[in-house]
């Protein structure tokens, strides 16, 4: 099998530094001590302690370790919902945390857009007695980035509900003021180029005392992934069950890798790559952009109506070594989706642009 | 730091092959797939026959890929238990299971004994409508190992009753009928030899009925993780969300070695190893048996009282490369646990019977 190179919307190319660090994780045996041993204490504080760093968390927010973000979805409503949720939805992803909540029986409401759009944010829609709100900060299936703006008036309009936010594919690339949200979480094996397998979940303290009255008042909020409980062993950095205790090391190690370049020059680079794939786009002949309002279109995950079927693109493309993402759900073989995150260089996007720029199909 | 051989009681000593895999894993681009691609599938695929094959699973089974055994516990009550559960507490593990149920609401019931030990199995004190009965069939904690003849003679006695078993440090050494019981898990850094961060469920048609029935019954299930999820996606052989890849990777290759060897001369020379360190424990002035019936001693997890504080031993024989596990809870710095896993050759058992045997603390 000849190598390829991966611009999937994750999982995608591992970091550029992931191999190494894997060699290191053999020699330190990271795969053989116990997740409860200090050792592996030391790569959780650490990892912590850089994710505060690179996105800059401020105090009085805590991080926590789990298996996905899908899981997360349930967690928050486990622990942060009584009756009331609400979502703005505008893919796939948004909707299923939305379905999430309806599955546990809560009253879920939501404000709903075409794919490759975001639904109008009018904070009167919302009832006042709402518990948590949610946003996608970059919709992976449609390419959408939600202004940040549009979430700041929520906050607020509704200083007392929980803003939930799923930065999945968009930390630590897209900004965003921790102090305007409550719960935020993303999965490792987007922007941060990780192998799949962990979640990380961000509450500040508004949340631990949401759980604790949810579960005073007398109601369920489920068993080992409780916040109470992930505080109480996240206090002692460790997890609350046997985790993949290599994959906190390889994000330590590179969030460690990142800071040391900077973020303000991975943002800055993300831009560039964003813009470089959003002309291709433009002025592809064969391609149109799903993402209409040019303000919405995400600098990490860039989405291409194709006018031949997209099977074909991603075929030419696989053959040359490089392979892109198909459309999501109902817009498999009518969109491609190309990944642009922190471990796909500027050279790398730029070998991309020229290698499509010269196809025609 | 010198390299150590780990006999923890897991996360221990990865399969001998692990490394090896590993570097594969990386030139094959494992953890850069789509875990819904036609690759990942196949992964998926072939470590379900390997386990089905080497553990002799049945026709009707099932086997899902999960975050962790822990996670399994809650996914059985929400899926499998309506009003009742009953557990077979004697240890750490098992008991956790007890009480996740009554976290979840249910009206639990448990039949405890003194760690050590096994409670008596009276299918006259199980209430006849219970929906689920459990046993821990090799009790990490306190090296305990359930007699299958027990877990059968309550089959025979509630067949209406699902049979939950705890393989996580038994599989797939400790051989059982699967067709007296309906639903087993594990994780995979016990006997397996893999880095934690994966748990597997196996269920057979009954499971499935029964979530379907008290989904039908308007009971919730869950979201992601219902029974008539993963079975929608595990016939796909696809997972229910963006799972660690690399683990199911890593167990169909380990699985594959495990088949090579041959599932009897795994069991043969897990008795031996088994029967060692049991004689060791037998024989040494420092050391008594926890688990004072010999017929109740696991194969896998073998537990000595240690007349001076254990921490002792594990230090001294941490400076030797040996490192072995303490005691569980309130057995800390009481006792020392060994593990005798598939990865630790017969080899390895006896310079380690050697090493304890020269020790004087």
């Amino acid at each position: 099998m000849a190598r390829k190179i991966y611009f999937t919307p994750g999982p995608s190319a591992l970091y550029f530094t992931v191999e190494e660090h894997l060699k290191q994780a053999l020699k330190e045996q990271v795969m053989e001590v116990n997740h409860r041993s200090k050792q592996a204490a030391a790569y959780y504080q650490h990892a912590v302690e850089n994710l505060k760093s690179l996105m800059n968390i401020p105090e009085g927010y805590h991080v926590f370790f789990l298996s996905s973000a899908t899981e997360i979805w349930e967690r928050q409503i486990q622990n942060l919902v009584v009756d009331k949720s609400y979502h703005f939805c505008n893919g796939a992803f948004s909707n299923r945390f939305y379905e999430f909540s309806k599955s546990l029986g809560k009253q879920a409401l939501k404000s709903e857009s075409k794919f490759g759009t975001i639904p109008e944010v009018n904070p009167d829609n919302i009832p006042k007695d709402t518990e948590l709100i949610s946003f996608a900060l970059n919709e992976t299936s449609t390419g959408v980035t939600f202004p940040v703006e549009e979430i700041y008036k929520v906050r607020k309009s509704h200083p007392e509900a929980i803003i939930a936010i799923d930065g999945v594919s968009a930390f630590p690339v897209i900004d965003i003021d921790f102090a305007q949200i409550d719960s935020a979480y993303f999965s490792v094996q987007k922007c941060f180029g990780l192998p799949a397998g962990l979640g990380v979940w961000i509450v500040n303290n508004r949340c631990i005392e949401k759980a604790l009255k949810k579960e005073a008042d007398g109601h369920s909020i489920g068993t080992y992934q409780t916040l109470p409980n992930l505080l109480k062993n996240g206090s002692k950095f460790q997890t609350t069950y046997t985790i993949n205790v290599l994959n906190i090391y390889l994000l330590m190690k590179v969030t460690t890798d990142m800071l040391n370049k900077g973020i303000d020059m991975i943002r800055r680079e993300s831009t560039y790559k964003g813009l470089l794939l959003q002309k291709l786009v433009t002025d592809h002949p064969s391609f149109n952009h799903f993402v209409a309002d040019e303000k919405l279109r995400s600098k990490t995950v860039i989405v291409a109506n194709t006018s031949t079927p997209s099977q074909e693109w991603i075929d030419e493309l696989t053959s040359k070594g490089f392979v892109v993402g198909n459309g999501y759900g109902d817009y498999k073989g009518k969109q491609i989706r190309i990944a642009s995150f922190p471990t796909h260089s500027k050279e790398l996007i730029e070998l991309l642009y020229d290698t499509i720029n010269g196809m025609k199909l």
